[in-house]
């Protein structure tokens, strides 16, 4: 255990567009887990778009602050525990932090079964699996026949969330940059329609591709894309709002979407934010029908693995650019 | 039955701001009824911001169009049937539009109870009511000792949520325009404390009046009031959208309220939109709820009547304004 611990530290909280100069690979002595605490090795660590949000304020967690450890959360390996329940060799879901080792309260530790493979820990049977499930299924409320959107289809979350849909009988429409995406969507996915928000305005593709009107819109980008949406939305559609990544990466928008109250009104919407933990309580029963659907073939598991700590920074600027395709993670070890 | 009938047209579509000269007083030959029809005498004409809307373009309903008959709901008197179920001396509500007399499709008016005041039916009663009833209580979803704030507080339906946010336990806090109308919302309806929107920026004298925050807010008029609250919601809080009427008497907003849709994930807030026919199954229950706490003084009805068709125009313009206390109606006859 003389190990060197590396980090990557946030040193400066971006103002606008995050960039490699906001981040910096330093090393830090192994830390030493107290009582009730574990020493974790990172394994994986998840790369989400609400990363960056964290830089901007508080949000459902504090804000993380310049000069610290990155935050994130992380697939890691229990190597030693002063705490009972975890055991050197166990596996657990913990915002470990951007770094080769953490020490964590034991309480902060979700262990997790050992399955294979393990990423799908991180994506399907993990946090973007179960926001795509929750956030679909409760937010959302699909009936079979009814018109889904979702947007950042071809993101961890965005890419379940169209392939639920169809489990569930319904017309699934997704919304993402780029001919190639689109067609992963509709040609690997089995999408019904996908729409490239690069290739023009979104109003006449989106009207295309979703001809008797969208009945639940899973919005994971808020901005023009939720407003093009609204516009199109049926009466007593639902909107599940899971984020707004489009107001990540830059300086706040100056103002909301259009037709807010307006069209919530006269259409009777509902809007719905929530937030994956919300669901915790019925976590199990999700996951067991998530793996019924691997297992059957039915939900297609996309993951984006990038190697090497050193690497996080350059994944998750990538990523608010767009550029994976399904769930990306970094691996550490 | 050779009398001639008054009606008030609207002459223009107003693009600005709503004015006298948008309407102008007419009179046409006395309407006869055909099968299935009846003949209506107009009693009442319910005023309510919404009728300003509905020149904006098609929403819950067709737009009304220039050089037609002002649409408007009323108490009228059924004076000649040609259809079974309705008969001569019968109430009903109805879309009579702005005129002494109606001919309409028995299936479109309403049958009323004749109860004293005859006016309760357009206000505690009538839409005012079941909307201030459905929107709070389903839409907003109360729990006892839970913060309940409501915009256009003074007006037929805010001055109803604020007294049945009471009813149900909660602290009810009002939004409204001047000294006057505060001083009226806690010294005589009970609200626990109002806020007046004209006497400087709403977010200090929000917080004040709401210090543990806004678990529902019951908003009736959009834009900038809207944002304020959304910025002071509490986790899980829960926004009625009734109305817009910021945003009615103008040209449409440039954008909508910020915080939309990052305050509703973050919050895990639900908009939801209602229009009170969606709950047309339930108005008997809301009807003997509302009968019930009238009789016991547990909600005051402060209605305004103007009387006189010809100053239906002024009245809706005023209404607008914000000058009207309560339930506001036209009396015809």
């Amino acid at each position: 255990m003389s190990e060197r611990n590396r980090q990557v530290l946030l040193v400066e909280t971006p103002k606008g567009k995050l960039g490699p100069e906001h981040f910096r690979l330093s090393e830090a002595a192994m830390p030493v887990p107290g009582k009730g605490e574990v020493l974790a090795r990172v394994r994986y660590i998840s790369l989400d778009a609400a990363n960056r949000a964290w830089m901007q304020g508080a949000t459902y967690r504090s804000a993380v602050e310049a000069g610290s450890v990155m935050a994130g959360g992380a697939l890691a390996e229990i190597v030693a525990s002063k705490a009972p329940g975890l055991r050197p060799g166990d596996l657990v879901f913990a915002d470990t932090g951007w770094q080769d080792y953490a020490v964590l309260p034991a309480k902060r530790a979700l262990k997790l079964p050992k399955l294979k493979p393990l990423t799908h820990l991180l994506s399907v049977y993990g946090i973007a699996g179960l926001t795509a499930y929750f956030g679909l299924l409760r937010a959302g409320r699909p009936k079979r026949g009814e018109t889904v959107v979702v947007s950042a289809a071809a993101g961890s979350v965005g890419s379940l969330v169209g392939q639920i849909a169809k489990i569930k009988g319904c017309r699934a429409v997704g919304i993402a940059g780029g001919a190639e995406k689109c067609a992963w969507l509709t040609g690997e996915l089995g999408f019904d329609a996908a729409v490239d928000y690069k290739a023009g305005p979104l109003f006449k593709s989106l009207k295309a591709a979703a001809p008797d009107g969208i009945d639940v819109y899973f919005d994971n980008v808020g901005g023009d894309i939720l407003e093009a949406c609204l516009f199109q939305m049926n009466q007593h559609g639902r909107i599940a709002c899971c984020g707004a990544v489009s107001q990540y990466d830059g300086a706040p928008a100056p103002h909301g979407p259009r037709g807010v109250p307006g069209l919530i009104v006269v259409k009777r919407l509902t809007l719905q934010g929530f937030i994956v933990m919300d669901y915790a309580a019925e976590r199990a029963k999700a996951l067991k029908d998530l793996k019924s659907w691997v297992a059957a073939g039915k939900l297609k598991v996309r993951e984006d693995i990038v190697d090497g700590l050193e690497n996080a920074p350059g994944a998750l600027i990538g990523l608010l650019a767009g550029e994976n395709r399904g769930k990306r993670m970094v691996k550490v070890a």
